[in-house]
């Protein structure tokens, strides 16, 4: 077992029972401190603990990274690429260093000021600069549900589906940090009783419920990973809420695929959670049939069995949750979408981010979208305000939360939090 | 007329009349010279300057230009983000250094080595770093082409195709300079007479003729761009080759779009060349019916007269012109792209890349991919050494060109190369 992954293990900074960060977690992010300083940094309960601060009082030497200005910067690209050695290595620094039996931080004499901050005084940042967004479709459950309300219940899927996981290249400039409200978008769309599109709000506003990871090493064109090596290139995870406008994503998305129905605002969880602090939580993949190519091949278990949920806030309202899926239900693995990713020779770069598609399970309450939820506004959610829903309002907030959870420790993301604001 | 346009201009530099890089030009690049240092450059005829050196000497002040380390990075964003009035100055400071009549750089006791040289001694790099890199779809030939030989020669236009420039995300990382050579791509394809998809090198290998352009200014999440603005985020344009593989994309692309047909390289010209230098060459946009929407209406020649042709040259052969096309058949000018994209809010950022989409023209010499050359390997074409193509063969080079040309000048944007290596 890695060391710092013992469920045993507490820490001397309080965390609650049902906390996403106890200090089996240790995910990565960048925050800004009260002091405007801008740092990479991770959490522990409802500390955020600044690692330039740490790393400048000592606490950090001899963790494998040369230059530990990599802490100073306000995006963790620079961190991420010393490897995984390296990520293992402060991991399990962090964890010795705020264990309960661990005094070195904990007596009178240090400043804890310096580099502790309560969460309610700091603001997180988008943790990395991302090179390449790729948005994958490797929900079996979610594929179907589409197929069958566009297209043909019997032939849900297309022809591909089962042989490799389809994916497309998404916008990367406007995924944004949890915190970050969208206003509705403008667009084109062609109303079912048009002769011509028309110009307006999008009416059919939705969320997709999808993870997304985050490359942990880069490679040169030309160059393949296999699914043997998929995951020692992946740094980590967050939620990521793919917001999405019916309308106009019909309209334009034949032949080339969705543009501007989804590049308008992607949220992600603030904290990386690294594949190393999931690793307790493996599963085998559903499995595939027929069988897959070679080059898609794996062994050992390779998803992870994470829960996650949507809650739809009216203004002034109380949260309702409208969904609760797992990431356990993907039909393609990680390792398999960037073994694919990568078998024509295309680069990938540290700080690239994957997403996994619309994350549906298999009951009509764990759908990853209004628009199966709602089975294309046939079948209205009722909110306890007494409102319905078959797509998002205008004011409605959207917090999406994914957690792993055994019998004594629970990992978690942080909210993936957005209020939709009315169109400009 | 912009001064540093002036058709009567003449440099000390001596230019080959039928060169792409009169002082008319004045492109922006990145190159990296015997010294081993990679700074900004320009280019007039055979000769490279350096402008960081330039600027180190004094010769580049007052250009609006606060901090000239700009030109010391090896990239341009930092110079394109000063902004459209410092890149017009920029370009008029250096046409009238080099002017013939100017003999402040050409005296006997100004040591031109330390900025000037020549071509044959230099390597071109990636100009930008690309924040998001977006392919339209904006030839009606090329769409009608595809639509024909596909689908339904009585609608080979998609519904949208005259209402929307329609475009897709593609991926920035595989974007190459000039110059580098591509490995034929793995892949899985489905064969017409398979039951299954099978792995192994495409066999349907493809260039696209295109242009791109590269935005010259940052927007915020939510703000749109007018097609009246657009043009200011605009800096300039080169040659593009987007190398297709037919067989990988017919299996993957529905419903999402093409993924790994597209993103195992992309080669682009060594030279940005300013829209200020292609000012004389603006032309009409095609005629647009049906009329589109009012945030899709423009005012002006937003279209440019650039022919552009493409070569193939076997290992050891000569080279053979099989396509010779013109930017402005283009049905959607760039103007339209950009008002399009960030209808929605998307923002785009300095450096990003938007290309055209393949440009072919009305006459079958026109077209501007094999694909259509041959339509579909049914007119495989002779080359000089007796061999045929239907596709790109091994060892294969391929030679994009692009200028502009009237009477008295030629603006032109340098070879777009690549040579196809075969399959690792």
């Amino acid at each position: 077992m890695i060391k710092a992954n013992n469920p045993d293990l507490e820490s001397w900074i309080e965390v609650s029972v049902d906390s996403d960060f106890p200090i089996q977690n240790i995910p990565f992010g960048v925050a800004t401190f009260k002091n405007g300083k801008t740092h990479c940094a991770t959490r522990i309960g409802d500390v955020v603990i600044d690692l330039y601060e740490l790393a400048g009082l000592g606490y950090l030497d001899n963790i494998g990274i040369d230059d530990l200005r990599v802490f100073k910067q306000p995006l963790l690209n620079d961190f991420i690429a010393c490897g995984k050695a390296a990520w293992s290595v402060t991991r399990e620094r962090i964890s010795e260093l705020f264990q309960k039996d661990n005094l070195t931080l904990n007596e009178a004499d240090i400043d804890q000021s310096v580099f502790m901050h309560a969460t309610s005084e700091v603001t997180m940042q988008m943790p990395v600069k991302i090179g390449d967004y790729t948005d994958f479709y490797s929900s079996i459950e979610h594929a179907t549900n589409v197929g069958t309300m566009f297209r043909d219940p019997d032939n849900a899927l297309f022809p591909n589906w089962k042989h490799l996981p389809v994916g497309y290249h998404g916008r990367s400039s406007s995924i944004v940090i949890s915190g970050t409200n969208i206003h509705r978008p403008m667009g084109q769309t062609k109303p079912n009783d048009a002769d011509v599109p028309v110009y307006g709000p999008t009416r059919l506003f939705d969320f997709e419920l999808e993870m997304a990871f985050i490359v942990g090493k880069s490679t040169k064109l030309g160059d393949q990973i296999s699914t043997e090596d998929a995951e020692d290139s992946i740094f980590g995870m967050v939620v990521f809420n793919d917001l999405s406008a019916r309308d106009i994503q019909r309209w334009e998305y034949v032949p080339l695929g969705p543009f501007l129905a989804k590049n308008f605002g992607s949220i992600i969880s603030p904290w990386i959670v690294t594949l190393e602090a999931l690793d307790p939580f493996r599963v085998d993949t559903p499995t595939q049939d027929p069988e897959v190519l070679p080059y898609l091949k794996y062994t050992g278990k390779k998803s992870y069995d994470i829960h996650l949920e949507v809650l739809v806030q009216p203004e002034n309202g109380s949260e309702n949750k409208v969904c609760h899926s797992n990431f356990k239900y993907m039909y393609w693995n990680m390792a398999q979408q960037l073994a694919h990713h990568t078998v024509n020779g295309c680069n990938v770069n540290v700080g690239d981010m994957m997403a996994s598609g619309t994350i549906s399970g298999p009951t009509p309450e764990s759908y990853g979208s209004m628009l199966e939820l709602s089975w294309k506004g046939t079948k209205p959610l009722k909110l306890s305000d007494g409102s319905e829903r078959k797509f998002i309002l205008d004011n409605d907030t959207i917090i999406m939360r994914g957690y792993c959870k055994n019998n004594v420790v629970r990992i978690g993301f942080g909210d993936c939090i957005t209020k939709v604001l009315p169109a400009k």
